[in-house]
């Protein structure tokens, strides 16, 4: 297996799990808090800054932006981690096969030359709030949807931004998972064998 | 396995050959044009137009269409074809697992209490238009683009028209396949282990 498989994921749909598991299974490194540690480390920004830019956008921090800077694209630290993060998804990937979360990453080394097998994995509403109450303790349903939709708005609109296409079109991924329907277990060996198997 | 299998598919995709290696490697029925047959019989409609109605939608032809009827949701043979179409698919999905390609199958069976996987093929367009040029003998690189374009168009608004949904958004399916990326071994086995694993 000489992949790097990247996996994009709907909050609360098992992402995080399901791409450790595939990366103990296959034996390789898995990134995710480690691109945001080594982006702070690199750019100089704060870690809370860096965690809470480099994946997600809300249209509100855009408006805001937009009022403070006069522009939501010229000086904004937003695009300054962007392009940090970036390299820095590009170093890893270039050390080897990995299993890489999020963060743009099956856009990023599209064109690099690396080989990758993008995966992005979704669930409905309900797995999700199942897994997020059991993360967070969160047991209100309103409060568990509300969580839910800030982040796909968030995550959707940051994807959108850095890459001009749509979050969880099939058509930007190799292999879409609902990791509701299909469970944890199935999905990691259908990663897996597709890793395994594409040439 | 007791799963009825929907296959949706862009047009050059592989859906029809990968999902009768599917329903071969599981010893099962597979409906493509059994449907539009049936269809026919029941509805009295023509064979021609039920293939022609049955699964796409142009909007010239539902342009010129509320020109004729004054409505485009009244009187409508393709509603008409839609509903025998409906009853046809659920008849054969209640008889046993099986492979029901495109059609909005996939929708049809949502609510209905039956088993499925729901499955999403595509493909890009360079490996789709070597597929059709080998089918249809098409060789002219514009005309297979115009081809594909106007597939992608009719089926697209066929699945909207009907379902309210997104074609291809990965949300619709249990599991997506790039056949381009993935090769048709690969899809035909990630398809019969999930409809072999899930529960």
């Amino acid at each position: 297996m000489n992949k790097v498989i990247t996996i994009s994921r709907e909050y609360g749909a098992g992402g995080h799990t399901i791409g450790k598991r595939v990366a103990q299974e296959l034996g390789i490194e898995i990134y995710d808090r480690d691109i945001v540690r080594e982006t702070a480390k690199a750019s100089g920004f704060e870690l809370e800054l860096v965690e809470q830019e480099g994946e997600e956008t809300s249209r509100t921090s855009y408006f805001l932006k937009s009022l403070v800077t006069g522009s939501v694209h010229y000086h904004d630290p937003q695009d300054a981690i962007h392009d940090v993060q970036r390299a820095i998804i590009l170093k890893f990937a270039q050390q080897g096969p990995c299993v890489i979360l999020g963060r743009c990453a099956d856009e990023i080394l599209r064109d690099s030359g690396i080989e990758t097998l993008n995966v992005f994995i979704h669930a409905d509403d309900l797995h999700r709030a199942v897994r997020i109450s059991e993360k967070t303790g969160v047991t209100n349903a309103t409060e568990l949807q509300r969580m839910i939709a800030k982040k796909d708005a968030s995550r959707q609109n940051y994807y959108t931004h850095y890459t001009g296409k749509k979050w969880g079109d099939s058509h930007n991924y190799d292999l879409t998972l609902d990791s509701g329907a299909l469970g944890d277990d199935l999905c990691v060996k259908l990663i897996v064998e597709a890793a395994c198997s594409i040439e």
